[in-house]
């Protein structure tokens, strides 16, 4: 995949919680080129998690002086915890035509789809990941938690504000089997890769 | 393919001679679903052609009498002749959810992209497709014509000017094999189908 005529894609998926956005950034690299980017946080480690597989667990001091130092492509705080992508992830992998994939909220998606950086933008898209319907939306926050119903409402909410923002995606996928979802995502990268405008040149006419 | 939730896809593809861009739109509709726009034109018809399916065989009078009704999508004039697209075989299609699939010079191709119709908009992309090199280009021009020395050197010029316009399409396709060419081809259609801008809402959540 290296190759100087093509960036690779940044590729961000964004959908409500339950969506499956992990697992379908997860199976797109397996077994295949593509890098699967791993969030920094400072939030605590919950048992089963691994420090560099699901995040990279940084303590308030490091992550703040990271921040300090430019070195996050997006960052955010939700709930008094910080999130973040760091460039040294990313744009390494970008520049030798590695595709990047992560899960992002619709917070940082917005952050990475504003930013300023010529490599960044040209490699950029972005996919809209959501249950089929509103009643398989509800069975699957209601499958993961069990929770007051005030919360259960609550949880709702927040999936549905979500949800609201898919036009700001370039793509939205309406979730269906998992097997059909990878198709249809790999479909979507495959056809990324021969955009015009990611294009650097036509290296057979140089 | 009928969904009022997607129009279908308007999908124009250029290239020059010999690209084999009239065989990529008929290989993908075929067995398929999608539908090969047949142009109408004044020029004469040729041996071994047919009526309605190489072209919609037109008189000058009747060509010009459809421009003068607005019954064209796209039409412009090749030396001396006319070549059009109608509306009838496009829009009807387009409304219905079906794909409509045609091969377009660059002239035509600009003509439909800067089409102010809100469903033609919503309906369209391009793919410019390119032989992979310069050499393979001269020999497909050469393969197919017997010609001076100074015609197949106007051929060659008409085509360099015509891949010089490949950042005006959307996608871009060095030509590889015949299958895998289709193979891409179909992801970029598939990709599209999942364009949020095409999407006129989320039906599982109205």
């Amino acid at each position: 995949m290296i190759s100087p005529i093509h960036p690779g894609l940044l590729c961000i998926v964004s959908g409500p919680s339950g969506s499956g956005k992990t697992t379908l950034c997860r199976a797109a690299c397996e077994g295949g080129t593509a890098h699967y980017s791993v969030s920094a946080t400072t939030r605590a480690m919950r048992p089963g998690e691994v420090d560099g597989r699901d995040y990279h667990f940084l303590s308030e001091a490091d992550f703040l002086g990271r921040v300090e130092a430019g070195e996050f492509l997006e960052h955010a705080s939700v709930f008094g915890r910080h999130y973040g992508t760091l460039k040294s992830e990313v744009l390494p992998r970008l520049a030798r035509g590695q595709d990047v994939l992560m899960d992002l909220d619709v917070q940082g998606a917005a952050l990475v789809r504003q930013h300023a950086d010529e490599a960044v933008r040209r490699a950029h898209l972005d996919v809209f990941l959501v249950p089929p319907t509103l009643d398989e939306l509800r069975a699957r926050l209601a499958g993961r938690h069990t929770d007051a119903p005030e919360t259960q409402a609550r949880r709702l909410a927040a999936a549905l504000e979500e949800i609201a923002r898919w036009p700001e995606y370039e793509y939205t996928l309406l979730s269906d089997t998992r097997e059909a979802d990878l198709d249809r995502f790999r479909s979507i990268l495959a056809a990324e890769r021969l955009r015009s405008r990611r294009r650097l040149g036509l290296p057979g006419y140089a």
